[in-house]
């Protein structure tokens, strides 16, 4: 069983022939167009590559950033791919490859969530929540083995719980959404107004970005971080803390035995983890009288979300 | 299959041998004692009498108010009797009936939300929250026909869901709780905060307590809005305003098909459930681009919680 | 110029003849009626008494717990004595002593922040704020060695500024006033939180009240503290947090010189006022590039409102 | 006694000389360089052209955009000109003009409350705040005919009023500032995200900004709500609620007889000022038992500022 999966991102898109292990025997990569029937063109491209590369695909999956219905066929909504508002990217891919194999579509972080199930940090977990901290913030739930795409294929979407009213503006239009403070974006953002705030501080920060506080990246922060850098510090320490409140907030619906940490900024280990792991026991009901989740990083990879959508497309 | 259902509520105990379809045959009722082990002795009293009256009893289901444990057996915490810290309820109750039948344990939230899920406004639902909107806010989920209780039996505690960082205290040491905001107590503090800001409005909901507004109680206010009291429906436009924030923050997790409100402040019907309907619309995410779940008012009446103890004990 | 002071508190008017100088000469203390005409009845009784005492006493000066209006006569409202409103306690107070002698009526906090500035921790600031931690928390404002009374009399309601949206509620009606975050009414309440998510932390707060959380009072909560415990730490740690939160937002508006913190719980002196100060700084704008407020304990002592109320009864 | 004014702009430098009445008689306007040295050559240039027009300049009234010490003289902050930090203005172009004239510098929101309380809406008040819904929010307050400044210059940073703890987060390096919800920043915000939210509502501001959600300025929201579009009416209703509840804080500390509300997005007029004087009283303390500030739109014009720099340089 050898299945072709894509992974759609903001800048690239990466595609992988995977065996039946979900082991990646080939792979692509190409920049992704801002237009939807280009996106649609490159993987129809791939998909004859690697065909004619001799490989028997039985189907596609691809993991796609953006709201996916419960069709697993549908981007329903996607903020930076205009064109995605209701439309059906399994039929249109499978229109250009002559539906010779099905296309799933299922949505990143619920990709990259099964991935860590099947081949990482969260095997063997019976309720299961991952947490993808990138740009954003994505979720993956994953109950008594099978991926919980709720009602409308919008479960999971635990970066827009409410953590604070009339708080920070969010891409989707509500406020205060988790995501606002536990991302690569709110790292960079507490990491500037600690510099604003205390410029006594700031000499390592400043230096990372050439002196130009608005040209500060997630990456600098993790550096400065790691090297022990006071404001660096405070940063990961304040999407650490959101990150518990976030899922302590989880856990008063999901009650889950484990939550798995990744993305990018996941690096810097228990940088993150640990203020992550003080506010859940903090900010956790009856924290004193019952058992509690696991919080631990991820280990499956840059290629969990490939991996992810490879071992979907066949269920 | 005949049960016996025992519900332990905050003044009386209920109990009810139930037939094969969950119908009740005999009732008995009396007052809670504040002491764990009386509270056992009249289990065991009703069920000796049970048997005595003929009844075949296969189980005891019991509804508990307060937290209980994955075993379906263990009162891990309960706000109101102190002895409930790790209290095996099954082991202590089953003692004095010779172990003659299994004693089953569960949440009172928990068993009003299946009551209805079995025989009320949850029926073919396979995505259901049910919300208890009582002195405090209980809640209770069923996923493809099954309770969902969690990894620890903590799961649905959505009364709990952290919805004002630094808001209301609530009891359980947390603060800003949804309970805090939905829920009989918080329709009363509403009300009183109305009275205290508008005295000109306040003379119905002042008549009603007697004059003194420290004796408000939810009734009255229910009273009041039904009459078309200003600040009677202002205070239920605020809980039903929550009740949606809610709604909506449970949503971005379980993204369920149904909600089912219940408890006694529901029989006020659209004067809570327009404002939790439209807040609901309001704050959850990507309103405009997906599916949204159906919301009802229980139709199982008060006996829901005997119900589903009944028909959870034999599963 | 011989004065007579009065302070109605909630459980007992002191009142005390004060010479040129506001010291104190002789002292009167009753227990406060809950009845307005009681009230008056006492205090000119006391006047009788200080007069056959063979004092000339030229003005009283009365110190209220309540708002007073811009005439320096009449309460509009007190949370304490429903009868106090649009009272005017001047002319009731004067028709008893054929209006021998003026009757001004100050604010509680009023008095108490102006007799801080005339004798005690305030002397020499232009432009101070002085703030009394009590059961609620009061303000005081002098600017260029005036009262600063507002236009209506409400200025420097400093513990009802809003502080956060949706948040504790409180007597007055509104949510989220900064006295529900800093008083000794709140100081028990963040301690009972923590006894209940930290039992295990609990055992001073719990011997000191018996055992029973629900009798936890403040000043266990300053002995606990004062001897190093965790949970009573904690508690001042909170309060002095929001102290330190509420003085930024005044200076936002006033950008004082001095904040003077008065009070019962000063008396743990560092415990509370260096949290605050570390707060201040925290949240205070721009605070790297501007002259910083000094944060003193009050030195007047329980005598700070007589005295004020005596020195200001002749401006 | 003619002053020279002179307007520091975002995007230009407005400058005039003002007669006795401080009547405007004659004006220059150029763009605004990035550069301080720049900045103090155009004004230097300005002085030299209105002398050698005949001008008698008795001294310059500077109005800046940043934080103003208390010598009037030094800019302790600018979030848009990097050099001025503690930057003695007054000094850098006196030297340039020889010390001809005294050159006083206060900060623009100042100096536009002032130019009201001289020669619009302000008139006749005693205790006054004005508040300039520009790009920020700037406060500023008149007492006893008086510009109240504070001990460093910070006084009336009404902008940075704390109202949403964790809320959006601001320039300063602080979170939930009132002017991240009460500015024509947030007018667009709102907006936008009303637009996100509500596509089948959003066909007239989508019109506007010519289908570009990013591109939707303030001008085209105000135009759309004039309109009677519902969008743009729920944004001026949203920036009016919190310009309400910051008014309502403010007059915690300072009690003040008259709000004037100046800026470019006052032109809509009670499209603001309704939901402003609504959410005032349904935020202030004691509302149903006090008097009430009047809240007014400013009269003054845009040269509000220049005015107020003019009358102040002589004072």
């Amino acid at each position: 069983m050898t299945t072709l999966a894509v992974d759609i991102g903001g800048t690239k898109i990466a595609a992988a022939v995977c065996d039946e292990n979900d082991a990646i025997i080939q792979r692509w990569r190409v920049p992704t167009p801002m237009d939807a029937d280009a996106i649609n063109d490159n993987i129809a491209k791939v998909y004859r590559e690697a065909v004619a590369a001799g490989h028997k695909i039985e189907a596609i999956g691809i993991s796609a950033a953006g709201n996916v219905g419960a069709d697993r066929r549908t981007l329903t909504f996607a903020a930076n791919i205009p064109a995605w508002v209701n439309y059906d990217l399994s039929e249109h891919v499978g229109k250009l490859i002559d539906h010779e194999v099905p296309v799933v579509v299922e949505n990143d972080a619920n990709c990259a969530g099964w991935g860590e199930y099947v081949h990482g940090a969260g095997q063997g977990s019976s309720n299961m929540v991952a947490l993808t901290v990138g740009t954003g913030l994505g979720g993956a739930i994953v109950i008594n083995g099978q991926l919980f795409r709720g009602s409308f294929g919008m479960a999971a979407e635990i970066g827009h719980l409410p953590m604070v009213p009339d708080g920070d503006h969010c891409g989707c239009g509500l406020r205060g959404c988790a995501e606002r403070y536990t991302s690569g974006t709110s790292l960079e953002n507490f990491a500037k107004s600690a510099v604003r705030r205390r410029p006594q501080d700031a000499k390592r920060l400043l230096e990372l970005c050439g002196g130009d506080i608005n040209k500060l990246e997630g990456p600098m922060v993790s550096q400065a971080a790691q090297e022990g850098d006071v404001l660096g510090l405070y940063a990961f320490g304040k999407i650490g803390e959101w990150l518990g409140r976030t899922m302590a907030a989880t856990a008063a619906v999901l009650d889950p035995d484990l939550f798995v940490i990744g993305g990018g900024v996941v690096a810097v280990g228990d940088i993150l983890l640990e203020p992550a792991r003080y506010n859940y026991e903090r900010f956790l009901e009856g924290s004193a009288y019952r058992g509690h989740a696991k919080i631990v990083a991820a280990t499956a990879g840059q290629d969990a979300g490939l991996i992810g959508a490879a071992n979907l497309a066949l269920r």
